[in-house]
């Protein structure tokens, strides 16, 4: 099986590369090659091939049709901020480029063989802002970003390619995911990956919400399983007889409180000191009321979160080889 | 003003245009010029502009931009059956192009005027088939048809340059529209068209649905009036303080039967004997079973469906000259 990873230089792309190598396998079938693309791409082992340039590219995009995949992840796109200082970049690269992908995957797919699966990562951005409470599998989508506006259009299109038999599409809509790498990334979502680094680090933070502030959270290493699985997961037809193509990822929904009390927990540290709180209603607004999500269709599926608050801190900050004091420590 | 008619040389599109020129004004303001754009045009009256040619060629593209429209009615597009058959076409044609033609709009923005209005004749293609019961403002979209993708695509991105300012849009999802001339149109559609032709000139008609077989109903000539008043019509917030862009047309909802009863009535016609049934389980499937619209947000708004059939039924075979022979007669 040839299986693809577009935005691998990301950090979402970069863990699911990571357990792909891992696994060497996508259900019952062995990845035969793998290859990563993305607009510049960190050193990899050689058993991957690398397709390093822009998706909207033409020599970019010939090289994705020689590889013909089987399945592809397609997780690059232009991020929120970017793409709203950019909308014609948006269009270019989360709209056209994403279309064209689509179409040369169908494309290259070998005579009689399964229509190609895509799991396209989305994002909960199709959702607006404030999120509607709840959010339901029946919820109306009202993106107050083009990057969600543009993520919607090829949720739709991709299950219009699966409808017509071309392609086998699963659309996985994406929460915030932590813990990102510290440095500045620019995004205002970067406290909640923040409070992980620093009450794990002992040191104080300050949060643009306040303490009651719910969020959802996902590690991006349960993400990466999450993605991995909806290749090969089985849709259900849905009451009505339709056959859903387009889930919102299980989460754990928690308040700062209650991510400060595990960090508290499991790094022996006194978390209520660390733990500023300094709420700016915008932010609240966006970032801190995040409602009940049911997710109940995708967890028949066998889409997760990451279980409870201490296993969510601790698969977050193991990549940066950030262990607990009392692994074991009860929490939340 | 400078008013831009896309597909001004179809059915919709015509009766829009003659509307334009007869009203002369768009609301309070009078046009100053009006141009008329699709790959074929008829003969016109020398004080319309003529923009002929594919809305995808760079040519046409560059003649809609020099125009400079203050407001553009989006008709042109490649039709459900026909998109259906080439899926590049459509998304060259309902996405890509349609996408362009906003940007255009948007780009020749004169400095310091309000945002163009875009009035984008969308379809209720979106909703898939069979249609969900009842149909109301919250109703998932699920297009079963590549047209319907692209157009609901374009309903999100449309609303999307509105919230960024750079456009002023209004989609409105039109029904089946009557009547369509009596020529083959190889719309599956076409029988609720023939259905009023054959009944108005005493000839016998065979329907692929029961008697009992509800749809939807409107003359093209207040589906034209709908799009003028949406031009202009102010868009409430809704009860969640969202901005709404995107309407389903109010519509007649009328049983084959009820609309046999008027005919009868105003052409002094045998209907019973004059129309036959032969329903086939497909048809009835998608053209049979139209379900309750809820449309009160947009009756509120100003949009309005015939009144009663013996209106509908006027309205719709006046443009063939043909008259009732009872006009007054009572029917449903």
């Amino acid at each position: 099986m040839r299986v693809l990873v577009t935005g691998a230089g990301g950090f979402i792309g970069a863990t699911l590369l990571q357990l792909l190598q891992q696994v060497g396998q996508v259900g019952p079938q062995r990845i035969t090659r793998l290859a990563a693309m993305d607009r510049t791409l960190p050193a990899l082992p050689d058993s991957v091939e690398r397709i390093e340039g822009e998706l909207q590219d033409a020599q970019v995009q010939s090289r994705l049709a020689q590889f013909g995949a089987d399945l592809c992840f397609h997780l690059a796109a232009v991020p929120g901020g970017a793409a709203e200082a950019d909308p014609a970049l948006s269009r270019r690269v989360n709209l056209d480029a994403t279309l064209d992908l689509f179409n040369l995957l169908a494309e290259g797919r070998t005579r009689g063989s399964a229509a190609p699966v895509v799991v396209y990562a989305s994002t909960i951005a199709v959702y607006g802002t404030p999120l509607p409470d709840p959010v339901t599998p029946g919820t109306p989508t009202r993106p107050a970003l083009i990057y969600g506006a543009h993520k919607r259009a090829c949720e739709i299109l991709l299950a219009d390619a699966t409808r017509r038999g071309v392609l086998d599409g699963r659309s996985l809509r994406l929460p915030g995911i932590v813990a990102r790498p510290r440095a500045a990334s620019g995004l205002v979502s970067a406290f909640m990956s923040e409070l992980l680094h620093a009450l794990a680090a002992g040191e104080s933070v300050t949060l643009p919400v306040g303490p009651q502030a719910t969020a959802w959270w996902m590690s991006a290493q349960r993400c990466a399983e999450n993605l991995l699985h909806a290749a090969t997961m089985d849709p259900m037809l849905d009451t009505q007889g339709h056959m859903e193509r387009t889930w919102a990822l299980p989460v754990l929904r928690l308040s700062m409180q209650e991510v400060v009390d595990t960090l508290s927990a499991l790094f022996g540290v006194d978390g209520h000191a660390l733990a500023r709180y300094a709420p700016q209603e915008p932010v609240e607004a966006v970032f801190g009321r995040y409602p009940v999500l049911d997710d109940r269709i995708a967890r028949r599926l066998g889409l997760r979160d990451d279980g409870t608050a201490a296993e969510l801190v601790q698969r977050a900050l193991a990549p940066y080889a950030i262990q607990a004091a009392n692994p074991n420590s009860s929490s939340v």
